[in-house]
């Protein structure tokens, strides 16, 4: 695993933009990760661009400027577009080959910082969207943490299934939106105790799941499964995912096709998305659980159980409209890291296509939520609250069970490793918005 | 109801083209379908095109040729694109402007007749893509007699929710292919009785099942649910679909978020897409089955009862390699009627946005398992042999409990009533192929 690492890795490199040295930054030399951007609250067309520092770097402008030349020139042009999926498509050696190019031109020394330096825009003058047409999302099921505590409180066991298979279902593409996203409050069928009949209202239990969002880079054929073994050089990068979940309407609406209003009218994704290569020095062995299985062969890999997980530390913070009145912080919730999680990326992959399924340029995956195996660790409110029987402290007098209209929550994410740079995903947020009226 | 028939609908009128009055086609001129098509064979561009008899008006080309104007003309230059979403986002008005003008230079005694002929390409020499960039593909669970036909085998009751809402689930939109699709033998994971572990190998429980394919002609703001009353003006067309399934891969994986390598391998529709103006003539009354509940009020709207139904009649038949080496037709296993269907095509929108879910133009719905009320009627060979357990003859000394390799399914609908032109949806057809070799 480390000889794949190289001169990107090397935390003694430096851009000759302070801004990307800076203690604490999300986005050094050795990070690079894409959005599409424009400058805020303007009609520019959304463009590829890629952040440093403080700065990003507008691939279109860098094009113009004339400083990357062969594959790394025509890597840009595709990812200067309004979408990355053209950029995507062109595999991992174009990915590679504008990263090192990049890293290049960023680098303290680079004889075309010049050239460069104009075509930079301040982050905070930049708003972002979706990066890529996704064409289809898929959300997995794949912390054993999680799934223990989402069933426990429920007198259950979890499935016999989880241990063989990264359970996953199919999501919705189309209310897939960037950090900054408002999310209305879902109307929706649930029961209501001691009422005959469900009811129609706003969503009583709304809730957030921390996930990561896996970017397909490249697909493969219908019919033509991906081989764990090949799996992750599909994967162009991650970024953070909150897979917003309605309680009261997924408990009464999934058996037995699954959850469908609980999770579709919204999903938020952070604008960053993290390349695997940047994420190399943080890979860890795959926990293999005490009694559990070995995977069916298509699932199992020679590499996996050294490099199948990724630390990827991760946080969760609640703001209420009260507490951002009163200018306090965010209260976090949760701290915990992706390398808990049960299945691997690979593992998620091969199981995606082993029966035939393609998976295209521009694909989004869902890890599942995120939850660690101690208390604090929990990825949801269901399973930090017990199912909302045990509000937790937010801080100055309030209390959550649930989520409440006003309510922002804030994931952030990162690696650490001592003698690497810190490799930053920046942050996705959320803020609830009041519930539309309905008949009922 | 009546009151929205116009001249397009009156079944004197007849085309200069005499294949368009043959008796048994499924294209007279009150029909008009859309799909998009190319030479069979060729490297041209996808494009628009409509039915007629037994030709194609290629739209591009009439578009080239002048004989359209205003709205019409801008309606035909959206859709003789490779994708019909730009001309189902012109909505309603273009959709109606376009059919009229295609009904009057379609009709016997237009003056434009030797202007179109040019324009025609016989369907015999064309081949056909899916017809919409799909968005986002769910796929709904709405027949109670396929409810209760897939529970009691199984000693299960049909889930409370059955009577309340309109239960679907988010399917795989990158593995929707056209008719004629051919379709690989999933391998997947499954149970073997008396194994203790789950295996991984090809599908062995290998179904089709009988659906409509609802085609999205304009969405909804997310965050914006579509009103029950105007539900059915958000759809363009329906034409015929095949969510094929793999059981034995379904019974192991469902639980706890439902289907996803059952399915996802692959879903077929066919080519043409009849306009719901077409149609009108076949809406019937909405049934609500004895003993049933009212449905909640934004599921509830007062045309919905006159007219919230559609007869559209289906069939389903098989043809196996040795029967089609022997020159046996297929035999056919199902006759039933969408008309059967517990709930409606507005219902399953009205619930789809009610928590702001943001449908857009090209999505497709799946109407769920068409099964009527009688044992002849089952849209699933799951249902017919009782869970494989009392196989179907399909002629000449062949038994069926699933699919073999080499079977074809084809489904063909229509609709028929006196005083009316029948409008056919033509035939949607697969094969299955083999499963791929894969170490178990």
């Amino acid at each position: 695993m480390e000889a794949e690492l190289n001169h990107t890795h090397d935390a003694a490199r430096q851009s000759w933009l302070p801004a990307a040295s800076a203690a604490g930054t999300a986005f050094p030399l050795q990070n690079l990760p894409y959005a599409v951007f424009r400058r805020k609250d303007s009609t520019e067309p959304f463009r590829g661009g890629v952040a440093i520092g403080d700065q990003i770097v507008d691939l279109a402008a860098l094009r113009e400027a004339g400083c990357l030349h062969g594959l790394a020139a025509d890597a840009a042009t595709a990812a200067a577009g309004q979408t990355l999926n053209a950029f995507f498509e062109m595999g991992p050696p174009a990915w590679r080959v504008l990263r090192h190019a990049l890293f290049g031109l960023l680098e303290r020394g680079s004889p075309h910082e010049a050239m460069v330096r104009p075509c930079l825009l301040p982050q905070a003058l930049a708003e972002y969207a979706v990066p890529t047409r996704i064409g289809d999302y898929t959300d997995f099921y794949t912390s054993l943490d999680h799934a223990v505590n989402c069933s426990k409180p429920l007198g259950l066991a979890v499935t016999p299934n989880f241990d063989w298979l990264p359970i996953a279902y199919h999501g919705r593409a189309s209310s897939i939106g960037v950090s900054g996203q408002a999310v209305r409050r879902p109307v929706g069928q649930y029961r209501v105790e001691g009422v005959a009949h469900p009811v129609a209202g706003p969503c009583q239990r709304l809730d957030y799941e921390l996930e990561l969002g896996i970017f397909i880079g490249t697909g493969n054929a219908q019919g033509t499964p991906i081989d764990i073994a090949q799996a992750q050089r599909h994967v162009f990068g991650i970024c953070l995912l909150n897979d917003w979940s309605a309680r009261d309407i997924q408990g009464w609406e999934m058996q037995p096709l699954g959850p469908f209003q609980s999770k579709n009218f919204a999903t938020t994704i952070s604008p960053w998305i993290v390349t695997l290569e940047a994420l190399l020095p943080y890979r860890q062995p795959w926990r293999r659980a005490a009694g559990r299985p070995l995977p069916l062969p298509y699932l199992d890999a020679p590499g996996n159980d050294a490099a199948g997980a990724f630390d990827i530390r991760l946080e969760v913070a609640v703001q209420s409209a009260s507490r951002a009145a009163r200018g306090l912080p965010a209260a976090t919730l949760t701290r915990t890291s992706f390398r808990h999680q049960y299945w691997s990326i690979a593992q998620m992959i091969a199981h995606h296509t082993v029966g035939g399924c393609n998976l295209q340029a521009g694909d989004l995956l869902g890890s599942g939520t995120i939850s660690g195996p101690t208390p604090g660790e929990a990825g949801a409110l269901i399973e930090l609250t017990v199912a909302g029987t045990q509000p937790v402290d937010i801080g100055a007098g309030e209390m959550r069970g649930f989520l409440e209209d006003g309510d922002s929550v804030i994931f952030s994410g990162w690696c650490e490793r001592a003698g690497y740079a810190r490799i930053g995903f920046g942050t996705n947020h959320g803020k609830i918005l009041p519930a539309r009226h309905v008949g009922a």
